[in-house]
This record gives C-alpha cells, structure tokens and sequence, in this order.
C-alpha cells in the first residue's frame, strides 16, 4: 500500500509501504475512507517529537471499513464501518478504568502516527480494537465522522470540560486554529454568554467571528477589555506557545479556569508572583476520547454542527499538497483537510 | 496602646499607636488575647509586599474579646469572645455570595496587617465584624484558637480541598514550615495511604515525621521515589519557592493535582513542554475562610488535633524576640508562636 | 392600600388593608410594578397550607420601586428598582452561607405571602431588603423580570440543576404548567438531546411545543417510549401530584435523576422493591433563589428567551379575575399572569 | 463436586451438582478458597426474588484460586490468587464505560447466585474474568479478601459515596447488620463527626458500639434527638424495610443525603408532602464494585480495619448449619460468617 512516511526533522513522504496485518489478537486493520492531518503532525515532520523514528506512518484520525479483525475482536468485525480514535486504550489498567485512556499504561495511549503507523495510509492497524473504534453511522458524512477520532473530543474534554465553561461564562479561546475553533463550537453546547477568539492573524479572526465566536480579537486589545476589568470565566489555550499562556493566565478572573490544549515544546513562565493569590485552577492534558459516543450522538441528532471545519478536501495521493496547504493555515484559510480514498 | 509597626523594609518596632475605634457601622474592636506571626509577615518586614505601607501594625491573626461595634454589628456585642478572621468580608458582593471572601471586592478580602492596621497589637479593628468573627468557644484555649483564624483553614481550603486530597491518596507536602505541617494534619481527616513531608531542613523533618508524616524527606529521595515511579496522588506546595513548585509538577502522577498554598514573590518554570499532556490540575489561592466554622466543629470535637503546631508562647511585649524566634525556624524549631496578653 | 387577602378556606378579596411600613432596620418597602400568581397561591386559597393564617396579603413574586428603606439597607435606597424575591435571606445563617436561602434559620425563607404579608398589593414589606432584592435593570420589561423572582431560579435550581441536565440529555418534564415550561425553557442552556413535556391536557401540551419542546406527550405514550425502553436521563416532577412522581420513577434510567420541584400535600409510593437496584438519585427542593443574579444576567444578554411564559396581564385591581383566569389555566390557556400596577 | 443449591422457596441443599466448566471465552474457573453469605441469599432462600431458579447454586462473594481461564482471559491465569467480584462486568457497554457494571447491559450485572450458578461451592464459574476479578494478595486473609468481593465496595459505593459522607458529618445508619456495620466503618475514612447506628435489637447495637460507633441508638430516641434536632447530615438506609426508610427522610438534615443500600421487597411511604421543600437528595443502587481495588488497597496498607465482621468460620460443607447461624444473626451474634474449603 502507500502511505505517508516520516522520513527524520523536515521530511515526509508518500511512499509504498508494507501492508499492515493482524499482529495481536485485539487488533483490527481498517482501510481508511477518510483521514485529516493534525497540528501535532506538523510539529513531528519538524521534528520536535523525538519519540516519533523515521520510517513511521503518520495521523491518527480516521474513518473507514474494517477488513480483518484478530479473534479476541468482538465490537467490529469486517466489513463494519469504523471511527478509528486517535487514542488506543487497553481497557484494562487503571488509567483505562478511570477513562483515562490516553494515559494507558497497558500498551495504549497515543501509539497511532506516534510510536507505531498510523492512518495517512490506504490501511492502518488499530491496536485494541474493540475500544479503540467506534461505530460510524452510515448516514454521517466521512468529513464529518472524521472530527469524531480527535478534534471534538480534544476541544470538549481538553478545553471546554476541564475548562468547566458553564451557561452565561465569558470564554476567551486564545488560538483559532481547527482546535481553537472546534472549541469554540463546543463550548456553545453550554450557552456562555460570550465566546471570544484571539489570534494574531486577522485572517484566522474573520473564520473565527464566521463560526460564531461573539467577538475575535488580537491578544492586546484582549488584554485591555479582560485583564483590567472582570476577566474571562474561562480561557483556553489552544495554540501552544507560552506567550499565549502567560496570555491566559492574565485575562483569566479570580477563580476562574485556565484549560491547557495546547501541544507545547517550550516551558512557559508562571507569574506566580501575580497568581498565587488569584485562585485560578490551570488543566492540562492530552484527549482521552471517552467522549466520544457522546459527541458523536450530539452530531448526530444535530445538536453540534461540525460541518465547517472542513475546508478542503484531497484525494489520499495528494496528501503532500496538503500538507503544504494545511500548513499555511493562516493564508490558505485551511482548518482541517479531509483525505479520501481514492 | 502599644503595636507591632512596620516601618519601612527590614525594620518593625512596638510602639504606642493610637487606639483603634469604630470607623464603620459594620466594624467591631477586639482587645487581643493571643495573636501569632505568619510568615507572610515576615515577607512584609522584608520589604516585599509593596502594597503594606510604613505604619501599618502588622497581624492577621487573633482572639479576643469585643470591646465595641458599631451599630450595624449584630453577631457578636462587646463581651464576645472571638476568634478575628484573618480574611474581612463585605458579604454582598459576588466573590462573597460565592464564599470566596478572600476576593472580595466590597471593600473586604485580606485587609488586617496589609491594607489596614492588624492584630500584633493589644486592640485591633474588625472591619464587617459579622462575616470576619467567629464566636470562640470558651473551652477551647486561645493557642488552639487562633490556628482557626488563618492557618487551619489555609491547609484546608488552599492545600488539602483545593488538592482534592482523598482516602488511599499519596500526599506530598512540599515545604514543612507552620503551613506545611498544618496540612499534614487536616489532609488526615481523609485518610491518606502516605503523606510525605519534604523540606530541605533535616530538623523540619523530623518535626514532620513527629506530626504525623508518614515519611519525611529531603526533595532528592522524593524525585526517585515518586517523579521515576507511580507518582503523587496530590503535591502541595507551601514553600513559596520557585523550584517547590517545580518539584511538585514533576512528582505529582498523570491526573493528579498540584495544589499551591505559597506566597511568592518571583515566578516559576512551568514545564508545558512535559506537562501539556500530563492531565495534571494546579490550582492557586489565597485563603477564604469559608471553612472556619467547620474546622472549629471540627477542632472542638476532638476530630482534629492541633495543638502540637504553637511551640513557643510569649508575652504580647515581647514580639520582637518572638519575630526573631519565628523567623529562625528550623534553627529554633519554631512552628507556630502564640502571643498572649499581659 | 388595597391588597388581595387571603380569608380563609376557598376564599380571597381586594380589600383595603394598612400601608406596610418599616419594621425592622434591614427592611424595604417596594411600590409594585408587577406581580403575578404562583400554582402555591391557588393551593393557599384553597386552605392546603395551614400555615397562612387568614388575612394574609398573599403573593411573593413582584417587581417594583424601593419607596422607604432601612437604617441598615445599603443595597438598594429610595428610587431604585428591585426585583423582589420570593425568598427572604437572612445572609448570616449556616444555611444562607451555603446559599440555602430558602431554608434560612435567621428568620428569613419563604415568608412573603406565608408568614407575612406578601405581593399581590400595592406595597410591600421586603425583610433582609439587601439579600432579598435584586437590581431590575431599566432596560428589562417588568413581565420578563417578574418571572427572576420566582419561576426561573426554580426552575434553574430545583429543576435543571438538581436533575443534573446536560448536554445530548433526554429530559422528561412532567406537568406542563408554568413551571414545567419554564424548565423546558431553561434546560435548554445545557443542549439536551431531547426535551419531553408531558402532561394530561392536550391544550397544555400544543403550548409545551409551541415553546420548544421536542415531543409532548400524554403519560401512557412516554411510559412506552422511556420505562420499557432506554429510560429518560432526567425526570422532572412539576406537577404536585403523587401519579406524577410515581411516572417519574418509572420513566428514569439506571444512574438517572428525578428532580421534584413540584409542591405536594400528600405522600407518594415509592416503589424501592424496583428502585433500590436501580441507581436512581432523588432529589426535593424549595428554591433558594441563588442563581437569580445569573439567570438575570442570561435575559438581559439574550442568552435566555422567556416571554412567552407571561400569557395574560390585569391591572392590579383585577387581581380576583386573573386567579380565575391562572387556576383555569388548561383551559384558558393561561401560564404566567401578569399583574401591573395601574 | 459439591455446592449449596436453591431448591424453590425455603429449601436450600448441600448437593453434588456438575463441575463448572468454562463456557465462553473470557470466563475463568475458580476453587473456592473463602466464601460468605449475604442477606440477599437469605431473601432468595425465602422465595423472594423470583428471578433466581429452583437448581442455582447460590453465593456471589469469593476469594480461590484460578483453575482454569478462556481463551481471551488476560489478566488472571490458573494458579492466580483471586478475588472474585460480585458483579460481573462486559467491560464495553456503556454502563461498563461509566463504571456502572452493576447495570452492565452487555451480560455482566448481578448473575452469580442469581441468573447463573454462584460461589458457594467447590468451583465457581466467573464471566468476563478479566473485569470480574481482582489479584488477591497473597499477605491479605481470606477472610478479609472475601469482604472486598461485596461487603466493602457497597457500604462504601452505595452507602458513604452516594450519601456524600464528609469530615465532621453526622452520619445515621439504619439497620445494624453486617452491611450497616461495615458501612460504619469505611464512613470512618472520611472523619464524621458522629457515626450513629441504629437497630431494634439491643444486641447489634452493642456490637456497633463495640466496632466503632459513636452512639448505638433504638429508632425512638433517635427521632427524639435528630428529627426533632438538627437532623443528621447523613441518613444510611441499611435494613431494606420500609419504615427504615421512613425513618431516614425524617431524621435527615434539610440539604442531607439519604443513601438507601438496603433489598426491598415492597415500596416505602415518600412523605413529599413534607420532604418537597426540605431540599433532600435520595440515592439508591447496586454495588457497581468499581472501587474494590482502592479499598483492597486500604486494607493492604492498614487505613481500613475489617477483621471483627467476620464473626464465625466453618468448614464450607457446613453452609446449612451456616446459614442457620447467620440468619439469626440478631441472637446468635453473627455478622458475617466465612467458610472455608476443607
């Protein structure tokens, strides 16, 4: 098959490959149908993520039907049409009991496109199968379902629940990439009362005010409403920089939440000096995606339009350009690119 | 009467003050039957709290009895005894409504021995005397007392609620000073598997492990006991140094909580680059006494045994020998000191 | 003045009654704007509540003007205008430190139309004026404000939150009168998947889908629907009525929440040979009335629409008109009534 | 081999029945080191709970040896040390997910000793081992392990959990019994104030007292104390009769809890006519047991003493003789009753 291979810092590639197989008994192959290219994927074609070797199949996110199943597999079988979650989970430890999946300290955790191949490929192996898919409803669109494996639970369990944003908040969404923006969207289940965007890119704020934030706004002109007055309920970071941040942890009011999304390469400074004495509750934490069922019952039943976050759309074989388009967010007006079979 | 004045960074004195009266038809003045030195009062004499002004008498921590209230005070009348909330609370205000006295922003929050004269003094000033008194009862001494006026509700609120500390929890106190310790002690009302004491003095280690502390370390044994290994359930910090907190977020476990209760001067590192996908929870705060009462109950019942955290007592006129004993702690094995009226 | 009298068993008048006045320093007195009618009134015409002693001025919902205030009001004075709520709070005790303000033990609880004399007059006697008014912005229209004094924070509190509503919930109201279209109304914030109101009369339930509920149903069909199916998320119990909080039980799934707002005079069955291995949580409730501050602040921001609810208004002289009106509710189709000052 | 059979209302037998054998793939086959009886066994010996079949052998708590595994069993192997649960669980369904495997719709729930054949016997066939099962270790007494199979995890799930048990706390248990009294003492965990049992007879309130109670009380003087009083925080339901329960909602504080733990056979009186305002919070429900590792865990480390509710061991071709002691429990003084492989 092909797929696309990470080839060391600044180097990727779409390249024949062997095809995957079954190598444990709760493992599934999936062909993939649709597949999408995350911000983390950039930072390992950098090569910020020394974790990742080269020669590793990259993304974690997919769709498609199920063509083998290893014989401890009960939840799919071939032939079922599959989300296949960006996270795998044992099931079994008790990081897995506690829903933790993304901590899993039973051989799951973040292994697709990290530490073993994963779904920018025409097939892809997905370890404990039976916890790590769910069912993708026939009458779901591909680019739709596709948001389900880890955009919309990074946004609700990442920012908007650890954020705790409640009815009437003023939530401050700091990054208004794809992640930013899905939070954005998801915090709406919630009614706060303003939603608020912040990016340095006009561009980025026009799409923002486009998905329905109240206001989108650069970082200073943020500051001066926020951080001398009442303060945001919540702020969330979500573009992984520790000038956004430190950001958030100065518009954020007295007892109010900051909710880390962020990947981050960097430490930030923590103005403890300043918030010792503010009680602020800071999270962090990479998606576990036990929410999942969930959102994707609220897409279903139509209470969550995702539909916008899709900007573009390429066959699989031109994953390259997408990259390149995905990457240059900020001018091309990309928020997520959906790949399809082809 | 006679005060603990600050003068200017480096230098208190105990002078004659004019006596405090009745400002505010909402205040009430207490005549000081014990009162004690926190550390933050050491900061203060250092210069470092900017917003405390030359002549401000220091102290925010006290018992007594009322001498007089203004005519809006109905809680207590003169002849009460009181344990002095070291926090004031305008009690109408949002913050207040929502039990966050220490944010108050109706004129109360953190104002004895800061913004207004304090309780190092034979009388102080109460403001809002019915949200900032608590009744003292008669059997209880006044070196027990007046740990309910600021240190035990600090433990309990900013260390052991705010860290989510729960049964079969490892609990590590970074920093075994007054504060420290007290949370040793109040985070035993929910049964933790172990509490670990850390502080770079082997005498504070050993005053932790005579508390209660299931083990007492220096911070280099903790890191390859629990950063290498499963963890701490709940890290708090109370030393209100950079590189405690450090050491917290390097020993608390994926899910756990870092809870700060330190007053600090100077930021930390916070190590997004690790963190950011750790799912750990900081949270800050200053003190909002909200706890009191249920502590007292607590206290009086026999349920919570404190009395070992006062070690030195002397007269009111010799705090200044007491400021020196405090503030040579682990030299002296000074915890907590109780003055008393002469 | 002239305020509507409770008499005794069956009977209510317009009567002339003594101007209320200043009684103790923390009092208000209110000219009413607009008051309105509660299902609790109807139940005290009908000498359900022993506790209301004949020649009570009933009512405890209004909006108004502060006319005389209190040498110990501070938050309201002569001239502002006041929501008054249906609770009085004491702010001091144990319970109104909790925001239980409706199970003050300082005096204050439901009193106004109970234990004193209450709205439904052209001035009223507001005790503890500084926790028991809110600012009724200029703006706001005294039908929508009027509904902040008592419907929507019950609602809200006994209701909503209670029951726990969240997002992708199945919500089942039961009794599809004022307040269980309010709560309708107000589970919306939380973007349940499905609300269900349920009712006997088929008027009550074409009004409960004009206002937004996604299915309204007669009790046999929902039985069907939910007790022999998956079970509803949420019950709430808006009737008063035994049969209604019986359905309720039935309806709810395993690790589901019945929510009783209802007002009962008589016991229900509860049926524990099906429930006690059922995970069910129950919870009963009077309104506190905390979250007024909050909700006002989702009307005025447009986040909270809710003036359908209000379906007829009177002069206040027509008040004996407008009982008949609101007790026959189903057929005339009334909900809330509006009671303005002429 | 030999095992205690069901033989229709009133009539249980020590009878030769087939050896199990594993059915499925996840099951595992276990020898019965250590088992117990319950009151719930007593209830289905006396015919009523009609879904148990004349022919089951019954007992659903144990702790033995694992003999023989399936296939995709993982976690267990034949020799492995087992504490076999209560409560089987799928481990995929979505009650499973949230931890509710007392409700598990994918075949687990409560089948051992109810829909299938249970552990009061040689061997015992468990499903789904690998969530059914915990490592019993190897330093723990059998008689303490098998406590962790149902005892412990429901006095705490459904009795100090749900009832939201909290330091300083006045906690009222309703029936003296072995699950009332180890409710007693995992309440202990969480530092109540007053723990108070409560029994008709006199001779299990002299055991309460004896293992830990602060007060051991008849339901008179109770009502006269806490109904008339300040009510309990706390109302534990342990008896499984409807006048317990009734007596729960009248001793309980408004804002209290009542956790109901206790099997009815017939429904309860819910005095709503007085509880509508009192601002309670009912919880009923099933041992989900998802808590047996942290509280095996208490018990390893020591925070958690259960010893003294075994009261009697026999042989485990003894049970008759068992069954009688411990059914009349009330005189012959037994809690719970262990019994031994021979």
């Amino acid at each position: 098959m092909r797929a696309l291979v990470y080839q060391g810092p600044g180097k990727i590639s779409w390249d024949a490959v062997p095809d995957p197989v079954i190598e444990d008994a709760t493992d599934a192959v999936v062909r993939v149908e649709t597949t999408t290219i995350c911000g983390s994927d950039l930072r390992i074609r950098a090569g910020e993520l020394p974790e990742v070797k080269p020669g590793t199949v990259l993304g974690h996110e997919a769709v498609g039907e199920v063509v083998e199943t290893g014989p401890e597999v009960h939840a799919v079988r071939p032939g079922s049409q599959a989300i296949v979650s960006c996270v795998s989970a044992c099931g079994r430890c008790t990081f897995c009991q506690g829903n933790a999946y993304g901590q899993c300290r039973g051989g799951g955790g973040w292994n697709l496109g990290n530490t073993i191949n994963g779904t920018q490929a025409e097939f892809v192996r997905v370890p404990f199968a039976d916890q790590s898919t769910h069912q993708w409803p026939g009458a779901l669109p591909g680019d739709d379902a596709v948001l389900l494996a880890e955009v919309l639970p990074t946004a609700y369990e990442v920012g908007v629940r650890n954020g705790h944003v409640s009815p009437g908040d003023t939530v401050a969404v700091v990054g208004a990439g794809p992640i930013g923006l899905a939070t954005v969207i998801v915090a709406r289940l919630y009614s706060p009362r303003r939603t608020i965007a912040v990016d340095l890119s006009p561009s980025r704020l026009e799409t923002a005010a486009r998905l329905g934030a109240d206001a989108a706004e650069l970082p200073g002109r943020l500051i001066s409403d926020l951080a001398d007055g009442p303060g945001a309920d919540v702020a969330i970071e979500a573009a992984g920089a520790p000038e956004s941040f430190v950001l958030c942890t100065r518009i954020v009011r007295p007892g109010g939440h900051i909710a880390n999304i962020g990947m981050h390469g960097k430490p930030a400074t923590l103005h403890l000096e300043a918030l010792w004495r503010k009680n602020v509750t800071i999270s962090t934490g990479q998606v576990d995606t036990f929410s999942t069922p969930w959102l994707l019952d609220l897409v279903v039943s139509g209470r969550l339009s995702i539909s916008q976050l899709i900007t573009h759309t390429f066959g699989l074989g031109r994953i390259e350009e997408a990259y390149d388009v995905f990457s240059r967010g900020v001018d091309s007006g990309a928020l997520k690119v959906a790949l399809h079979r082809e």
